[in-house]
């Protein structure tokens, strides 16, 4: 019918040159149900995801992002953030991937100027390209050094995502000279680039994590992509909406995982015909204990998803607003995307223990592989603390301050 | 600015005849501060509400859902519940009373026929009526009896709202023949009917609640406002929306009382300017676990707030396809307004728990009255047991089973 | 029979002098079924409690801790601390006025020196008295002077319990010269002394507080009953044991407030014979959500319970050391004690909120009173943050440092 | 020093002919410091644990519990449960191993005649055997058919503990004639028995789970070892005592696991010297959010700690009444029990999810190996739905019901 459209469908059609959402969400279904299918034994196998991007960039969902005229597929973030959360309820490590390589290609052209935006925009869309990277802060940094001709660049970063299968990376470099931060593209196969598998999380591990280490790798000037900056001089609010259009990337993969487990523990637990299993307790699902907690995981996730859509909404106005975003509208902003992120960090915590003992003791067969949500989500949230996140929501309703101005993520 | 409404004035604004939802969200708005002014006094006192029931009379609140052609504000239910919010944030109590009213009113007219519903309506606001009472199943039950040109009403309804203060009651009464439980109009003025304020909770005492008895009471064709029975066969979806309408405005009092302690509790939090108090321990607002404490209860009443919007939503599209309304799309309005009933009932046991932390305490004081949150918010959800709820929410996600198909709440 | 002993009566019998625990026990439970029997009323109420304080008298409970051969009941804090959870269960206001004449008369003979230790306690047992005060750090202090033939008091104490009941103050003056916190004794009856009964918290309003001021009001030397200093080079960890034995008077207030209302809420529950009650919905006593309802709060009391013997027992012990408590002993205790208040808080909390949920709506009913355990379990609560002694204790087991050396409580 | 002792060590000393509690302890720390020195490798390993059993047999642990003049270590339930805590807090698998060979061993003889109990235990204690197998209920059970001069069992019993390693089996069996159910005592290289490896559980992986399969495997006499009816005229309030025996094993592995995460958590905690590390955030162990976190994890594992002391000390007077105990006092030790199984699967559940939090997102390196404890206590506790648990306690406490009279576990 459609009193209420299903949350993870509420993706408002608008028109646009590219095919328009109902097509990416078909598209992400279809993905998404054919990563489920195996998604278990290709966590236990843990290969390089090679076989996945390559599903990916097949289904067109790589591009999707790049406006039409560039060669994309004309979608905006609220399809993206659909997209993404569909993904991450199949395989939360795919979706993060995902993910990355939404936000580093999108970064790449909106920290740019405009004529250098289109070209890698252009290149990226025909080289049907998956980044990986990452730009946070790290000690010691990778540097950007000048030289006669153009930049070299030397260094290392760790516990990057994608850095395995990408065909571009976007990595953070300091500027020799000037301590700048910025953000550079580098191509994977240049000489002196060396990629290392060495990120060993228990959960999300067909992620593609790793590092990339860089020695004396000639960096081209349209490579530099933008200053990192998180000065208040050199960021304008508009540029800081980086930070809440990443952060909303995470939110949109614990959403993902939350709803994966409670769709998949509804299905065994209709399944489960028998009471009795040899493994022990078979819960019925008609047992008011089974009832109420399925209850409160389906508000609890509902909640996350209802806040996590009013702060897309505000993202997505204030991306309009471009360069008029003032402050205020930045912190407004940044702050919605706090609450969306304590509800949903909760959220999925919850639900990966607790969906569990809506099934009962058979769950703990590792060929249902069940476990693997809690370790995706343990994993994914470990790097997002949520007591920070509600430090930041409590500062600014009960003292009206706003939150730390930091980019990027 | 606007990247995101504030939650209690997103009301969408739509073209009627009437004055439109920002008037009247800003007669709500002053109301609200008006009762808030003496809002501990009063609840101290007890008196029986004449007085608060005029000043709602006077601000014009009372006829806001009667359509402006038949003397009314014009307004719908997005409005109705977002002034209901208000209230409730200054005196749960006297939302209480208006709510009742609200849904009294306008299931007076929305049970029954069109020429009567006319009738009734055009009476309720030429005459500024405060409607008090309520329709829920009771033993031994009112009786209606035929006698030769009309009908008598016997028996009592107990722990009715706003009986005290009433210009017109609506009860159950069960017919003597064909056990059919009717919703009748009383005017409490007739001989026969006796008020009793016998109602004596610790919490909602402003409510003036208590019973009505009736013995022998004549009543006119036009006073049988329609069948309250639950029974498929009589009741449509359609109909049976009364149910949601009804709770959603139990859902709008507990968020407006959780918005209300929060608000207060900020006030006072900035007013603490010393970190000693005689009393005892003045919690600093920068305490890092005073923000975190109130950036978790600002998330759960968020997160209440942004489900009980989708609710509101998705009740208004029900309400608006009338008899083509089907019985899926009603079970569907249904399960989202007990998805945001458990939210909201959550959100306001806790804050009105855990907000005095945020102070220290000298919140303690029978001054600030901070208790009647409290006792207000135990009283009103010890008669919504949250735990019933959740249940229909979960079997309707984990089975697909209807929730049962009450009316009225 | 007697695999385990019921929590309240844990208390080990001792060869002594006074009549023993066992006594005390039944006369506490004889003291808390007469005081139960008009909670309800002496709350609403709210006379001071001079009534509560002759029926404490009467029953001998007063003198029970000083030693039986200075005329008292001869009993230890291990039987003081279970006669007041079993008074604060049927009135948490007047377990605090018993539990602070327990601290404050115990105290005042801890602190003094032997030979004026026994005289305080002489008259204390001869004259039946009770006593009223508190010596907590408040700015700016009493202040004591040394005039030539002794001391005279001047200033105010506030926020005091049983003051306006009391025989006998104990207050906190610092040393006009060396600015040396000192204990204090002094006569109500005294000139110079005005008892004002301004503290008007909503919760354990029978507590008799208020403030005490003096003018000029003559001291006598033995009156001055020992430094209060946390300053380690003057205080000994022997002498520092005074908090953790106030804090498991709090703590025992909270036990027996949980107890309390978890004990009224079943007697309640089971007289509930009816499914229906016109106030709203009934709990069955036999619904499953009922049960583990009731199972969460009674694991959640009982966890408390248990670590507050613990702690018992283990001051206990450090107070038979005597001056060869060390440091390291002190912390240990001083930090099983917070364990202890961080459960009896939560179990507190939890208990007065949720134990109505297993009645239903009529536990609403402000006749039954029920809201008066929340009020005075919340009012307790906020005097003592649990999230302080959660970080203790999370200090002491994460870093191995003790906790801060504070006294008095 | 001693004002309280540490949790674990709460064992009194008794004389008894063996070696004592000290002894056992300090054994139990060893072997435990032992096997976590390659718990992790092991448990990513998964190999069959005949090396861990080796461990296990030469630290004389395995004969603990048998009395000193049969061979056996002499030491009664309250030090093995000791041992069982210590060991699962370094190995929760191992712990599970242990605690199923103790219970199973312990059985054989209880449920046994007193002159055949010698002999097995004699038995046991001089072939050091290792115990395995389970006599949960399932369906269809193994079958015990009388043949002229003897048994034979066929039939199959899955999902049951240690089988993979055993030295001697225990399962439950139906008897063919009568359907009496019975625990009989199974040699695993007798012809006609397989042992099938089969149990695939994602946690508790290296307890050697399995099933049995029974191919007309000849039973003698003396091997069958007693009734496991739970019909009230068959069994005694004494025998049904395995039951919350059994059950405390299983409180005991919940309560080691949470403390041996605590304590791992800590040992990284201290070791975290950098503010900085390039797996994302590290917490400063002196944070008030880490302090208040481990605050609250330490005083929900110790609240489990005490209520299982509780229950322990009444099970070992339950056990020391034999036939005269009665079926109050069994109902009793039932009820504390299941109040500690409450507590304790709460308690594992928060630390194995939070206390990844003290450390942050380097925690989540499966070099560490923090998610085998989550994954052990889910598995652990889906067998045991603490929702039951608190049902009969919510029973006992409110309504004076008795819980399930059930034999076995």
């Amino acid at each position: 019918m459609g009193v209420a459209p299903a949350p993870s469908d509420a993706v408002p059609s608008s028109s646009r040159t590219g095919p328009g959402p109902a097509h990416w969400l078909r598209v992400a279904r279809e993905t998404a149900d054919d990563l489920a299918t195996d998604a278990v034994a290709r966590d236990q196998a843990g290969k390089v995801p090679f076989d996945e991007v390559s599903r990916l960039r097949e289904s067109g969902l790589l591009t999707l992002l790049i406006p039409a005229e560039l060669g994309g597929g004309g979608a905006d973030w609220r399809t993206a953030y659909a997209v993404l959360r569909r993904v991450a309820a199949a395989d939360g490590a795919i979706g993060q991937l995902l993910g990355c390589h939404y936000h580093l290609s999108w970064s790449a052209a909106f920290l740019t100027g405009s004529a250098r935006a289109e070209r890698v925009q252009r290149e990226s869309a025909a080289g049907l390209w998956c980044w990986g990277g990452g730009v946070a802060r790290q000690e010691p940094p990778l540097t950007l050094a000048e030289t006669g001709d153009g930049h070299v660049l030397n260094g290392r970063q760790s516990y990057v995502t994608g850095v395995l299968v990408a065909d571009r990376l976007a990595v953070r470099a300091v500027h020799a000279d000037t301590g700048e931060p910025l953000a550079v593209a580098v191509d994977p196969d240049r000489h002196g680039v060396v990629i290392d598998g060495d990120v060993d999380t228990f959960g999300q591990r067909l992620a593609a994590g790793g590092s990339v280490e860089c020695d004396a790798v000639p960096v081209a000037a349209d490579d530099v992509l933008g200053s990192l900056s998180a000065d208040e001089d050199v960021l304008s609010p508009s540029t800081a909406l980086t930070s809440p259009v990443g952060r909303l990337v995470s939110v949109q993969l614990c959403l993902g995982m939350a709803e994966g487990i409670l769709s998949e523990a509804r299905e065994y637990s209709r399944a489960g015909t028998s009471s009795w299993h040899p493994a022990g307790p078979v819960c019925s699902p008609q047992d008011p204990h089974v009832l109420t907690a399925y209850g409160e995981l389906t508000v609890v996730t509902r909640s996350a998803a209802a806040l996590t859509d009013q702060a897309v909404e505000a993202l997505h106005v204030g991306l309009a607003r471009g360069e008029d975003l003032t402050y205020d509208e930045y912190a407004e902003i940044s702050v919605l995307v706090a609450v969306a992120e304590a509800a949903a960090s909760r959220a999925v915590q919850e639900c990966t223990s607790r969906a569990l003992d809506i099934i009962g003791a058979r769950s703990a067969s590792s060929q249902l592989g069940f476990d693997r949500f809690w370790r995706n989500a343990r994993t994914h949230t470990l790097y997002a603390p949520v007591v920070h996140r509600l430090r930041d929501v409590g500062d600014y309703f009960l003292n009206g301050a706003h939150p730390p101005f930091v980019l990027p993520v």
